[in-house]
């Protein structure tokens, strides 16, 4: 009988996959099983569909299943879902919701993609509060819009939070993002989540910060801080992993219910792989898991699942937490350990801000940046970054992850040959005056 | 008596070692001869202040010797020449232009921060070309523009002589880039460089290769390919090192008559240190000495020596030639080896170039860019980038020059957690994309 390897989630976890076994096994069969109606789309274009700069929303699809289906000769089941996994059995019960019919698939290989949902607190009037999570949730945000909305309330300071306030700015809403803790964006230090805070403000946000939302009514959301008007209402306050599926089949679980995985992305069992939200990933700097649910992370995941599915060998060393986030004029990112992490992580660590620009102070166009650097005091060992400022700043991220990646110390990243023009940086990288002055701290 | 350092050279070479030597050591007298009128400018931004965009010119200037003198305690004297290093006597003979008066100067230390000086082919008329090398050359060509000429020559198709061009353009001249070469800029492989002769082109410039100047006359420069109207001509063809005071003393010299410094930037002589255009370095990749005159170089050069003047330890790993420039609306960017230096290398090596786009696809303002990656074949070592593209490309080549530092492999780099956002990156980075195609060829 033909071998059978079975993808579980038609997204990035599942799909990414798809090539590599098929570059290597143009013989087995392939089948995938999606719950939904779409596959393989952009969540992290929603908030722009949903302000108006992307449009139609179709765009953010990349491939629709007959194109998964004629590219690479894969069995793509829609609104079909692995309701268990039977691994002596080598078998998955699916549900197909169209025909409301249960059947049995056996596999030889089986991958979880199963993604992550995002978290619903348990709050009176929680169904009245979207999500920006899916093409679901992107058409029925759109179709909220179109009955001209004058408030929104958007429940949760992170990333998605952040990206949906300035959707509903766009779309000329009163906006007010709320979140219970003491600063946006935990992935921040205080004093760069500052930053991102008036940024908002300034551009016409109202930002509330400590206050625990208790209940969703139909115009206004409740907090401790007061009532919130609300036409509308967006909750982004986390993603837990869909990893039910892999927990009732016994498979092992680690860090917030995430499928543990080896460096080849094998779960527990054999011949078993995850990948993507609803898998754990190892942190690089803290050596210490972690789930980041993460498109980039999903993708990555996938590709070195696929490539052992395929009878290949790759290997997934890990994440560093890298994210990086536009906010109306201003660009922001992160990679490694936050000030508070690396204290969490053990480190005895250091850090410094400095202020530079973007281009040659004197080049038109120069903008201010902050570079934030984190760094073990004994070793000079870089630990993180944080990096906020104008157009072309926070992309420089992607150098200090490479860094962090290779284990390098300040000294080493101040020595590195980064690239130099009056239109493109200061002769000194800000990234290398973050270096050279954090050096003075040890 | 007080111990002295004498720095020779009052640009970047010289005077990043300033505040190494004076924190390390509040005791030493400094004396920095500069044969100029001018110190720590920035020779890099003269296209801009020719073009027009960055005005006063003045603004280049980063620090006056009264800033220097004030700041770090240092006598600095202006227009003072090192005309001889006697390493026995421990002297310099000192020649002060103003005065006319020649001196001996006593030293314990010396950094010879000499610099270099644009080529100057033997040619009839030669002394009608202007240079871009310093601020009296620029305004030279800032003189010579208010006399409203027409018409512009630039010899040279390397990184100043495509920023010249542009300015000239930007100035309304009708101008023509002429090289003797058969491609422009030849750090890039001939396919990049004919995308950057494309750009020029696209905007107007006359781009004349092959043709090797034979003549400047009063109103044309006169090549093989025929005579071009030149009410302007400027020349771009290369910096030679200024070595002479160090070949004279008895220093060693290396590649292109270039100082030969350690890891410590100490000359063959003890206590005599050599930064900037004038010293050789190593190039990370190919292991290999080499002469590269850049700004960012002489700076992290003239960092090293001044902490091990100052009594300190720090060592120049070496260089990557990563260099980045503006092509009108185009960026253009290179680290490493291209395909002919990894083969003059003796690497065995594959490479190629994908086309991918700066923001993801469906995001506003998404422009096209080309990555090129040069990759050791039995090894999948990367061994050099070249970048082209619209805003926001170019300046990627920073983490491909960390991730050459560091000797990462193509499949590292695929892996490493860079930043993803729709305004910022396509989900895979182009430069990934580079890396997993090249994974292909291995």
């Amino acid at each position: 009988m033909t071998e059978r390897i079975l993808v579980i989630g038609g997204d990035a976890g599942g799909m990414a996959a798809i090539s590599q076994v098929r570059n290597r096994r143009p013989d087995v069969e392939i089948v995938v099983l999606e719950r939904s109606d779409w596959t393989s789309y952009s969540a992290c274009g929603i908030p722009y569909a949903v302000g108006g700069e992307v449009d139609p929303i179709e765009r953010l699809q990349a491939r629709t299943p007959q194109q998964f289906r004629d590219r690479h000769r894969v069995d793509v089941r829609m609104r079909h879902e692995a309701m268990a996994i039977d691994l002596d059995g080598r078998f998955v019960e699916v549900r197909a919701h169209e025909s409301e019919r249960t059947y049995r698939l056996s596999f030889d290989q089986i991958l979880i993609g199963t993604g992550g949902s995002p978290v619903r607190p348990d709050l009176p009037g929680i169904d009245r509060a979207l999500r920006a999570h899916t093409l679901d949730d992107a058409h029925r945000l759109l179709a909220e819009l179109s009955g001209d909305p004058r408030t929104a309330v958007v429940v949760g300071g992170g990333f998605i939070g952040i990206e949906m306030a300035e959707a509903f700015v766009h779309r000329g809403l009163r906006t007010t993002l709320v979140d219970s803790g003491a600063q946006l964006i935990r992935a921040f230090d205080p004093d760069m989540a500052a930053r991102i805070e008036h940024t908002l403000r300034d551009n016409g946000v109202n930002v509330v910060l400590g206050a625990r939302v208790s209940a969703i009514d139909p115009d206004s959301v409740v907090t401790a801080a007061g009532r919130l008007p609300s036409d509308l209402v967006v909750l982004g306050v986390g993603t837990v992993p869909n990893s039910a599926l892999a927990a009732d089949a016994g498979l092992e679980l680690g860090v917030h219910g995430s499928v543990v995985v080896d460096r080849r992305q094998q779960t527990s069992a054999a011949g078993v792989f995850a990948a993507g939200d609803c898998a754990q990933s190892m942190h690089l700097v803290s050596g210490r898991p972690v789930h980041l649910p993460l498109g980039t992370v999903a993708n990555k995941q996938s590709r070195v699942a696929g490539i052992n599915l395929g009878g290949g060998y790759a290997t997934f060393p890990g994440v560093l937490g890298t994210a990086i986030v536009k906010v109306f004029n201003r660009e922001v990112a992160r990679t490694g350990l936050s000030e508070s992490e690396a204290a969490a992580a053990g480190f005895g660590a250091v850090s410094t801000t400095i202020e530079s620009t973007t281009r040659a102070g004197y080049y038109p166009g120069a903008e201010p940046m902050a570079v934030k650097v984190i760094a073990e005091r004994a070793t000079g060992r870089l630990l993180g970054f944080q990096i906020f400022g104008g157009v072309g700043a926070a992309k420089r991220i992607d150098s200090c992850a490479v860094a962090l990646t290779a284990g390098f110390d300040a000294e080493t990243l101040l020595q590195t040959d980064l690239a130099y023009a009056p239109p493109f940086s200061p002769a000194w990288d800000p990234v290398q005056v973050a270096c050279r002055e954090v050096l003075k701290l040890l």
